[in-house]
């Protein structure tokens, strides 16, 4: 058993752009379930579950079987965009398990194995099949780190980041960014159907139903459904960029169910793996599919064990509707217990769906005081939000009552230290 | 045993984007070393590789007896840019295998999982240290298809893909762009020298040693030497993407080793990984270094089960120089038995360093027709060029001698066969 | 005597983009004051004054005489940016009749002679003094047609005529776009202090205190107040295109003096030479005169016939405030006699400032009938807004009363005529 | 008459961005001819015309008596893009005295009245007619200073005021560019027909025949015709921007006719309007008139007074060949004298065509000393080129051999001195 953490190789060795190490001071080594382990055996209960990436929890043991399973018999690891048996179960799966009984008719593509190429993929293909350039984006979207991905991302710093102006986009204002004081599409309706107003027409809308890294907002069903028939009505397409959010993170499996829309481009990432390998799609309505062969290629497209983990984890959560229901049930509950202990605190409010929620603190630096002193009681959960404002709760679908719980219970200690015990 | 090919499901629910499945229909089910074995039993010999993604074969027993290790154990899979056991062991070992005994002094960044993305990463750090924003590429280069990548990438088709703009970025001649006619930087010099040449002063360099999208074009030593030292007295960063050549498709571990220079920024992917699982690096300068944390970052970062097949792959085959002493003769081998061939028709000449190879047709329709005869007799190789008119070989560094006489022995016939004969 | 307009000559030799040729079909030979004359000696009463060029009227008498002694005594004509004495005079009036009177303290920058070259001058001089790319302009602006006034201009058709994205340049909603149901800064100033919207901080806004060319619409002097607190307090320029509002259009020789408001930069152009000959200027604060010497130079900077008279027009109009009263008076008289037309008829509304008044139609095809009817009559107006929906009123603000009347009435039989005699 | 030169107001009102009057710190007060006078009834021989704006002098007389006559006459001094008497003696004179004897069949555009706005309409125009976006420009090109034509225009300092990236143009190499010691269209041929290059296919190439502010480099009339030749060959628009070399400058009207070349679009300004006053056309070839009306306007189109010393100066100067006839032969005298000069010393060499010369100087610093030193005796020449090493000769075309001699014997003296005397 190792006793302290040494991390000068980390620090010797590993660039400065390294983030989440710095916050949460360990050496990781196994993890299964809610749970990760350090080198010194201590255990931290995982409410951030990969940045969305493991809604079924780390290692998940029907997943690990196939995996494992797949490894072993040599299947087809590296599968470039060839035709392979995983990959054809997959796309099976996909269709009887996701696309059939939603009545969807989607193509699927399979881009670089990354949430930030299926948006790079989306972008290109709204563009080609319109002929237009710009994007409309919104208020404090994230869609990825890469140069088209980053043009239609919020955060300044990031943006920053990208060294040359980022073009070909507009940022329109998402649901509630005027806390309901303003009509919501007030602004980008007058604007498309202005013709001196000075914004060119757009070939897409890319949209988050929630806003996970700009703070955990919500769009309402209703606005999700006007924006829909807006782009509709003007024929712009709508894309969804369903990365952290789809795969059941709010409840149903896509996150747009809500609203009974069906965007023209759907990207998927994260989760869609099952086990957190790399691995990513674009799903688009045939009519879209005016892709030539090859025209936007990658060496990583077919992670065939992740189309393996993939399919084990649709056939498992996914033939029924048990994960939705108790993500709905799990997510009402921690929402009441969040909303209880804001209720507590004045400066503090809360908000979220299914099992995405964020507690929002008007003084922003008590956010990352919350997580330090969640961290210390063996808590990951990390901050979102414009300010860092927000403690983000992004916990694995797939656990367990009372680690619900016993999360919940360190959370509201933390913030009771943090914000000075009961108001 | 199955006995029809049944590709149908991939033409109902897969994009048209899909590409190396049209030349090779087969439903490929498991792999093994240099091969790939087929729903019905049929055998393929692998001279692509994955792309150069898979330079020790697919599922290499040793790799795969520690990547079923670290699953079984329930090794971190998802990591983030965590700190962990996998990472820690992976850096040493680059420390110690890769980066000391050549005497290189680079910090590692881990961005997302594809060349593409360390592309991304590259371009920004250099505009950022630099404060420039033009990039200078050179012409038939191949970085990747998500903006920024793909605006330092010089094929037609593959940019139209992007609707909009390319930018901030300007092609220059390769070397032997010219047919060696015209001096090599004759023009690159003078405009990056002239005040008034309209070229604004560039941020970096990118350069393959090898284009091999491009067409298997080579650069001299002689020539990437006068390259990095026009950039040093001009104060441009130099940064070699070494994701297709590196990791010893051309028999050191860097390509750009016979050259004897240190580039400013170095991208790896493909091979680094090992096992064909997505993984990425950029080393850089120490004094380079000047990312903040977190700006840019990524889901997939942390794709640890790669971390542990690539230090596997580091150990087996990089803590001596056997591999590539093994790939400098069999590339000497290949070379020679190309040259053999080409001597024997007219319009087809031959060209390579290490084990990649082209074999240049001036009819380019020819290089097509080679692959597909050598697809029908069980060997998998591709075209590249800006008219496709070159048979790239990428076999694994790994493959026996009797399996490169073998494959070899497939591509005289079927270049035979196309090209009538001998002449 | 020619009795038959023969235009077959334009249409034969001069290039489609012809336009107010076509609106107008006549061909001119002489004018004076509020007159042209046709080569038929027909006579039209100009409501529309070399769109606001030709404040002081067609061929002043005053002008004229300096301007034809300046050149019979063969003072400089073309005069680059040497000191001339035609310019010293200018410089000198400007100071005296112009600056000090109102407490300003501006440099004066001689661009090449259009308002779009000053508008680019002052759009790149604020991208240098803050460092910064981003221009906020307003829908339904009109700055210019070179690209880069272009790229703040609203007209949708006029931004496809460059034929490349318009970038590195953001709409805002002008005062009353939403009819007054929006808070009027309510979405500027949320984005503009939020890291996360997705808006790159801007170096400049560029503002019409009246949008002549999008339709006669109004900016209210506390909203422009706001405006300007909104850039101080941000450290934003504040750009006035004061090009076809400013030299008394509105009353004042500025139009922003009805706010109390002083820009970081002012541009001036057409009726500034007085005689409708090429001339502008940029007037900026000195702390923001950071040019290099030539920076941005051009051949016609130094027009200096039109300098003088500019300097013979400041002088007999802006020695006192006789004119801008007269303005006023006439501006208010114009605006009480177009609201009892208005009022007659349903779907007619009137909006103006000073001696710029708009006819707005809620049936856009009405506002052209007007104008040809007008022109049938002897009088000509033209139409502006982002519809063609607006009758534009830019009479010289010289005109006599009886004139005046005479415009007023061709205009209302117009509209009569138009819109079905009286409602 | 005043005794001493006062500059005090202009360092005190105007911008820094003033370049000719530090250069020259007279105050200009009259001019005829050849000549400047000033305050102080110094006398000036003009070596400069206005950078090649005055290639029939200083209020010439001929013109200044049409002038005088339009003005007093009240004809119509501004038209916007109105039909007038003095525009339709203007087509026609262009037609009966340039278009028709040359075989050339233009439409005629009145665009903005600078060479930039010129520039500006022909960038459009070649982008809407062609649907494409990329212009091609050259080493050392100057253009304008609007966004569009600066992006074309190579001078670093220059493009740095842009405070934007230029984009959506690429640099050549110009003729001579590397001093004949590479084949001239080795590279712009071999990317544009290479699908790889990295080039994206440009709507036109934009060029200069003689580069005047880039440092009087020449275009020989066989490298102009091939340039034409691979430009048809390819669809690709060819754009002579004849500004400043236009009129006469070089010898024939057209600066293109020594190559037997008929670009799709020309632009001309500085001398069109022959008296100095701003004005500017641009010619095209009928079957790209493909403007929208209106798409590209301006208030300043249509300055009438221009139109009428345009017409003079046509009808005057090229009803015959007796300007160009004197051109050639004054340039001929011209460069044997510099020829002899540059011969005695080391360091100095010439070139030239027509009336533009170039005495360039291997040590840059020599080409400023020598234009203070002409300067002190009266003479006005100025520097050109990348490091300002090249002393540029504009004198009127209309000078008398008396002054053609004045001159040169000052700028031999001038030479001597800073060079040291004969080497």
């Amino acid at each position: 058993m190792i006793t302290t953490t040494d991390t000068s190789i980390f620090e010797a060795m590993e660039s400065n752009v390294r983030g989440y190490c710095r916050d949460w001071p360990a050496i990781f080594s196994t993890a299964e379930g809610a749970w990760l382990r350090d080198e010194q055996g201590r255990e931290y209960l995982d409410f951030f579950a990969g940045a969305g990436a493991l809604n079924y929890g780390h290692n998940n043991p029907i997943l690990k079987k196939a995996l494992l399973e797949y490894i072993s018999s040599n299947g087809i690891t590296h599968g470039l965009d060839m035709s392979t048996v995983a990959k054809r179960e997959l796309l099976e799966t996909i269709r009887d398990t996701v696309l059939s009984p939603r009545g969807l008719d989607y193509k699927v593509q399979f881009p670089g194995p990354t949430g930030a190429n299926a948006v790079e993929a989306a972008l290109k293909l709204a563009r080609k099949v319109t002929g237009r350039k710009t994007i409309l984006s919104f208020t404090n979207a994230f869609h990825g780190m890469t140069l088209g991905a980053l043009s239609v991302t919020g955060n300044a710093a990031k943006r920053a980041g990208a060294g040359v102006p980022l073009e070909h986009s507009t940022p329109m204002p998402y649901d509630g960014y005027f806390d309901n004081t303003i009509e919501d599409f007030g602004w980008m309706q007058r604007v498309l159907d202005d013709s001196s107003s000075g914004f060119d027409r757009p070939a897409a809308v890319i949209v988050e139903t929630v806003q996970g890294e700009g703070g955990v907002n919500l769009a309402r069903a209703e606005w999700l459904r006007h924006l829909a028939g807006l782009c509709a009505a003007r024929d712009i397409l709508l894309i969804v960029d369903d990365v952290q959010m789809g795969c059941g993170r709010t409840g149903p499996f896509f996150s747009f169910e809500i609203a009974g829309i069906t965007p023209d481009i759907v990207t998927l990432s994260k989760s869609i793996g099952g086990y957190g390998l790399p691995m990513a799609l674009v799903l688009l309505k045939p009519e879209h599919d005016q892709w030539a062969p090859g025209e936007h290629n990658g060496t990583f497209r077919g992670n065939n064990p992740a189309f393996v983990t993939a399919t084990a984890a649709l056939r498992e959560y996914w033939s029924d509707d048990v994960l939705a229901q108790r993500t709905a049930e799990n997510g009402a509950y921690l929402g009441r217990a969040l909303a209880a202990v804001a209720e507590r605190h004045s400066g503090v409010s809360t908000r979220g769906r299914g099992m995405v929620h964020g507690i929002v603190f008007d003084d922003p630096s008590q956010a990352g005081k919350v997580c330090r002193t969640a961290f210390e009681q063996g808590l990951l959960v990390e901050t979102s939000g414009s300010m860092d404002e927000v403690v983000k709760l992004l916990p694995p679908l797939t656990l367990g009552s009372d680690e619900l719980d016993q999360g919940l219970s360190v959370l509201v200690s933390s913030i009771d230290t943090v914000c000075g015990g009961a108001a």
